[in-house]
């Protein structure tokens, strides 16, 4: 086999067969492809695509080009859940401890924030102690303790999607629909579940900026996992504004609890149960209407709470910060952005908000800065709120009074008011699922 | 500037700017840009094209990237003529002599022949004694003391072009118009000529297969040397079957000898006329009509084949063996080919035909191979010729025994009988100018 004759073939619009891209994929990862080849490969892959099945393929061979975390030791059924990535999305601190305390089993490896979207990884160090970079056997054995575990992502995960990913990203391969949705499944199926709920977000602060975009690729992650023998669906959620009205680490672990508690933000709330109530109906729990019963009740009954409680605990982090959260303490500088005219919110741009958050300290513009864990910013109004001249739209937050100032003006650039409140656009667009988008 | 927004511009379709192509060819060239960027920009340039002034600044970018012929110094107008490649094509040993005995000036630099198309270079290297690896003084010093000169092309010629096609090559970015246009011109210009033919081959043994592939390159070309400054046209011609009756490279030189003594087949005669009388048209010694008597003249009166023969003796060879071309020695193993049944010859794949007389020793399969000057097919018919059963088709020649079985072989199946003559093709398709396809 010659990487020359399948890069023809693809450059043709041809499929390529199961043998040639598992014989690539080793190549690559092993260094015998240069990457000039693979770089023109991708270029074609961007302008020809591939099939489903290709694409499933692929995904299988890069989860298979490293460890692979095996999770059938482990009694009862194991989910998993995937954000394409937001700001103020903390639904994972919320989502997995409800569907742990509904008797799942959450075994998942979270990534780090980079620009203008957070990682939960990020968001879990917030909490004094926590530990994040477990080891496969720490990992499994507070898998095993507790029934869920939220770790950092095993450097060996999926060796063939860093390195097609670096290459990537310098030669303007990245937005292929088939290459972004095998590279987040590859590291879905080497993590090794057997339900997968996907949080596909749209609009400004999302990568997927409508949600016909968003649709395609949830569609094309959604028959990757089919392929593979995954139960799996995708809600495409709006990611136009924040969700919730908090934006950093420390804040948003507030936040969730607040959530577990049972009196978190209506939109975040709702994405949450949605979340849950679909993975609980992957993993054979009931309907989607008593699945959502299910996840109202943990976290009503506290359940919820006490999972995260315990897993943080597991995980070396002082439980007590989620019980009683205002312990995470609050960041020593503060400025409220006061609203210029009344009127309505008509915009509150979600990727600048992610910006000014991160100019604050809460995110990181390299992937080499430091988080402070208390930056942030909490919002005192949204999208569709009418405002009054004076009144606070936010207070920015942050360790570092000099960031205060560039940090404001990033806010008040991407807040827009008007005469007329704007039309209200829904929290979840639509539904994937192998039979097909509801 | 960087190489991934010249990526991401030229995927989007969008034409790329003088700054932009400038900065990219001389950081390629300087070891800046990475191969990894670049075969991802050619896979861009394959889908998207480029325009006609993009590639002509591409091209001129790469023909500074590297050492330039300065041939100012020398009174006349300097001429060039370039081959896209094809078989028994030793037009350039009859239209250079053939325009210099006219007046112009020929300093033209040639390439080695791979896979089944022979070089002027090694044809030249069949005459014992030519040296074709002149120094550029060398060289500039015989085209000033004989008007003509040919010469290997020298290391330092283009070296973004050698760069880009070496990455071109392993990346499955050739067949691409714009880059094949900007590849072959890059070096013309760099060659410092002020008229330049080209002679466009189409067909089975050609790299454009069918005559409008061949238009296409023919007007990027053209318009390439037209926004360089140059006086410019192309014709494309036939390369469906082998040009002359002899293939190999004392051979070629021998049909050469004949053709410029007015007595060579009139295919060949036809083309090389044809050539030169447009190189001259280009150069301004008459129209076209007027320029066509100006070369069948030089070829009655000699004067071509002294030219040639000055030529040779300026770079060391042996005159006699032009002016006496059985000088050169025949090889010692000959094998008569017979035909298998009597009818018409329909066909006489001139790709084939390289490909036996390579088998012979007359050309290289790999870069390293070396060369039989001896080797190579006498033709006894053509397409469209009637043949009788046990009639001589072709006579293969090789300095080594072994050889001469499998090129027979690969020989007959290049050839085709029926009963029935074939319709006639015409032998020069169209010409290609600054006002358009003639």
């Amino acid at each position: 086999m010659r990487m020359y004759d399948i890069i023809t073939k693809k450059r043709g619009g041809a499929a390529l067969s199961e043998e040639e891209i598992r014989w690539m994929i080793t190549g690559y990862t092993k260094g015998y492809i240069p990457d000039y080849q693979m770089s023109s490969f991708l270029m074609a892959v961007y302008f020809q695509g591939m099939t489903d099945e290709e694409t499933a393929i692929l995904t299988d061979a890069m989860a298979k080009s490293g460890e692979q975390l095996d999770l059938s030791g482990i009694p009862g059924v194991k989910v998993d859940k995937h954000s394409t990535g937001g700001v103020g999305d903390k639904t994972t601190l919320i989502v997995a401890p409800v569907v742990a305390a509904c008797g799942c089993v959450v075994a998942k490896m979270s990534g780090r924030g980079l620009g203008h979207t957070g990682g939960t990884v990020d968001k879990l160090e917030s909490i004094p102690g926590t530990r994040t970079s477990l080891s496969g056997e720490e990992f499994l054995d507070v898998v095993r303790r507790t029934g869920i575990a939220v770790t950092g992502q095993s450097p060996n995960l999926a060796p063939a999607d860093k390195k097609l990913y670096a290459l990537r990203d310098v030669t303007a391969t990245v937005d292929s629909i088939p290459l972004i949705a095998a590279s987040i499944m590859s590291k879905k199926l080497a993590a090794g579940s057997d339900c997968i709920v996907l949080d596909v977000k749209t609009g400004s602060g999302a990568f997927m900026k409508t949600p016909e975009d968003a649709v395609t690729l949830a569609e094309k992650m959604v028959a990757i996992g089919v392929h593979n023998g995954k139960r799996i669906a995708a809600l495409i959620t709006n990611m136009d504004i924040p969700l919730g009205y908090q934006i950093g680490n420390a804040l948003e672990v507030e936040e969730a609890v607040r959530t577990l508690q049972g009196q978190g933000p209506a939109d975040l709330t709702e994405v949450c149960l949605a979340l849950a109530a679909q993975l609980l109906y992957l993993a054979g729990k009931g309907d989607l209407d008593y699945c959502r019963g299910l996840a109202q009740d943990a976290l009503k009954s506290g359940a919820a709470l006490e999972k995260l409680a315990a897993m943080i605990e597991a995980q070396g982090g002082d439980a007590e910060c989620v019980r009683h959260p205002e312990k995470l303490g609050r960041a020593p500088f503060a400025m409220e952005v006061k609203a210029e005219k009344s009127g309505y919110v008509t915009k509150m741009d979600s990727a600048g908000i992610g910006i000014a958050a991160m100019l604050l300290g809460a995110g990181r513009e390299t992937k080499e800065s430091e988080i402070d864990p208390l930056a942030g910013i909490i919002l005192s109004k949204k999208t569709g709120d009418s405002v009054k001249k004076g009144e606070t739209l936010a207070t920015l937050l942050t360790s570092d009074e000099a960031k205060l100032e560039a940090a404001k003006e990033r806010f008040l650039e991407a807040v827009e008011t008007g005469a007329k409140a704007p039309q209200k656009k829904p929290l979840i667009f639509a539904r994937v699922t192998e039979r097909g988008v509801e």
